[in-house]
């Protein structure tokens, strides 16, 4: 399963969808709990399995974009795990943790349902652009069907129990994650983090929670799940906050094509000669780089490369891709010279 | 002549002769000051005139390496001073200052006699590589030869009076301008600073006198003219001093070939990536650039270009080339980005 991944794009970054110059991917997730079972922090390791059990055989019921594959994520390696973390099919601290767990995983890559994750189930679905109403249309289908054959912890006032009071309610987390490197050079990013704070939305990096939103990738999520329907979050985004950023975005770039384009070249052209001859180049600088070499495709100030190229190297370059590309177990110093020859092979055949 | 000039390689940037890839270029200068005439600092304007008038009249028949132009600094315009700045055949200060005033420069630019720079004649030879006792050799047969038709003023006991008490005596200054990018990068030139102060020697950067020591270029010059013959401190210069720092670099150079040569490859690499694809640059970042693709290309490290490239590099991103080249005034900014297309058309060619 892992080794067939690997072959082709994740869909998170396939660059495609509405919107995919400023947003790389859009994603829903929705937290349950088995009604009858405790929370994963007091069950037992019996428990734990149980719900495994329970959990796995009821799943592929619910199978929408293909058939689902069900990763036994406490089998796999460490390797493989951290495959899953780079192709946003789980989050790190599923990957990380300890116990009976595992993933079913559609083989678009779009829908991946992880248990005993925080909560018993975490039902993600994610698509490139801005896809929010067709992912909640989907996820809404799985949820249905799931909750027709597994009894979920309800409260009649409070909504969906959770592990985490963050998430009671409708356990809807909304995130839409977008390349932002025209309000980062122009400065105006700070009015967007400001702006979202008092709209109570989050701002993370480029792999999502516990990640610092450096670097011109933003994911932004909401953080409230109480009193609000799910229809209200998702057209919140939908409508106004992530068009309103796109449009703040497109103000600024062409803020940057009217009165510093010698300077925008530069700094694209110059990200383009070292990711082509660097030697030795660590994860970070490899993703500032690559932000700028995307925002020059976008903005068509860089015609010798196309999208596919440039997404292909976001992911390949993740380490525990590059260790799986060079067939290899690689320490940091060996990855930061496999990332470069890497990417100079790619830039070369392009 | 200035147009004539540009069209070539400088003879200090011609990266041949012994040692030539540590030793940029040699260089011996000689004071001299007209008998019955005050120094320039107190001479009237008609002095200083009819000393113009007796030493240019003088000059051609001390001629070697082909014949000399005389050139009347006072009638050139600013751009044409500054080629001869950056071509090291005139001093900054002789370019800068005011008053009538010259320079006779042979065909081959080894020889520059300037006319009323801080003393009435400062007879300048200077070769590529390392080449004191030629070039010593050469400036003692001119300075013979003016000498036998110019009353030069000379203390039986302090030797030849100049302007600046520090040149008194032999009113000899011998440098030697040294590519030191090892020892930079391995942190011990401070070292052979330290040593140089302790010989009496001064450190300058790549334009001499009042330039810093900044970037990988190290002009190493005498201090002391007095009490020694020339003999003794070209001697010095050329079977002590030079030899050890150039043994010091060549060992700094192996050790990081042996232990960090993939640090040394991305450091040379992803300079010749920033150079071909920038589109605007400083001239102190193109120097930077410059030493490691000269230090490169010297160590075999990099085989798509070759040292004339370099050198040729070096000189026609100057100021005053770079405007010649377009054929036009250019402000700051505009230097910049001509630099950088001239860089990229020129790596691109090679």
């Amino acid at each position: 399963m892992i080794d067939d991944l690997i072959q082709k794009p994740a869909e998170w970054l396939r660059g495609e969808g509405p919107m995919s110059d400023i947003v790389i991917s859009s994603r829903i997730r929705l937290a349950r709990n088995v009604a009858g079972f405790p929370f994963l922090s007091r069950a037992t390791d019996e428990q734990r399995c149980e719900l495994t059990s329970i959990l796995r055989s009821n799943i592929d019921g619910a199978a929408t974009g293909g058939q689902w594959t069900y990763l036994d994520i406490e089998k796999l390696d460490e390797l493989d795990r951290q495959i899953l973390v780079e192709r946003h099919l789980v989050s790190r601290n599923h990957a990380e943790s300890k116990g009976s767990r595992g993933a079913s995983v559609s083989k678009n890559e779009r829908v991946s349902v992880m248990v005993n994750e925080e909560d018993h189930l975490r039902i993600q679905v994610l698509r490139s652009g801005l896809q929010l109403r067709e992912i909640w249309e989907e996820i809404n289908h799985i949820d249905d069907k799931l909750e027709d054959r597994i009894d979920f912890a309800f409260h009649p006032r409070y909504g969906y129990l959770t592990a985490c009071p963050t998430n009671v309610g409708t356990g809807i987390r909304v995130s839409v994650m977008l390349h932002l490197p025209g309000l980062k050079l122009t400065g105006e990013i700070e009015k967007v983090f400001r702006a979202a704070k008092d709209m109570r939305l989050a701002v993370r990096g480029f792999f999502g929670e516990g990640t610092e939103a450096t670097g011109d990738f933003f994911q932004i999520s909401n953080q409230t799940t109480l009193g609000r329907t799910e229809e209200e979050i998702i057209d919140g985004f939908s409508r106004q906050v992530i068009p309103r950023i796109i449009e703040y975005e497109n103000i600024e770039r062409r803020k940057l094509l009217e009165g510093r384009v010698l300077a925008l070249d530069d700094k694209i052209w110059r990200s383009y000669g070292v990711l082509k001859h660097c030697r030795t180049i660590s994860s970070d600088e490899t993703m500032l780089h690559l932000s700028h070499l995307r925002m020059g495709v976008n903005m068509g100030r860089i015609k010798i490369l196309d999208l596919a190229t440039v997404n292909e190297l976001f992911l390949l370059t993740q380490p525990a891709h590059l260790q799986k590309f060079f067939g290899s177990r690689l320490n940091g110093e060996q990855r930061s010279e496999a990332r470069a020859d890497c990417i100079r092979r790619r830039l070369t055949e392009s």
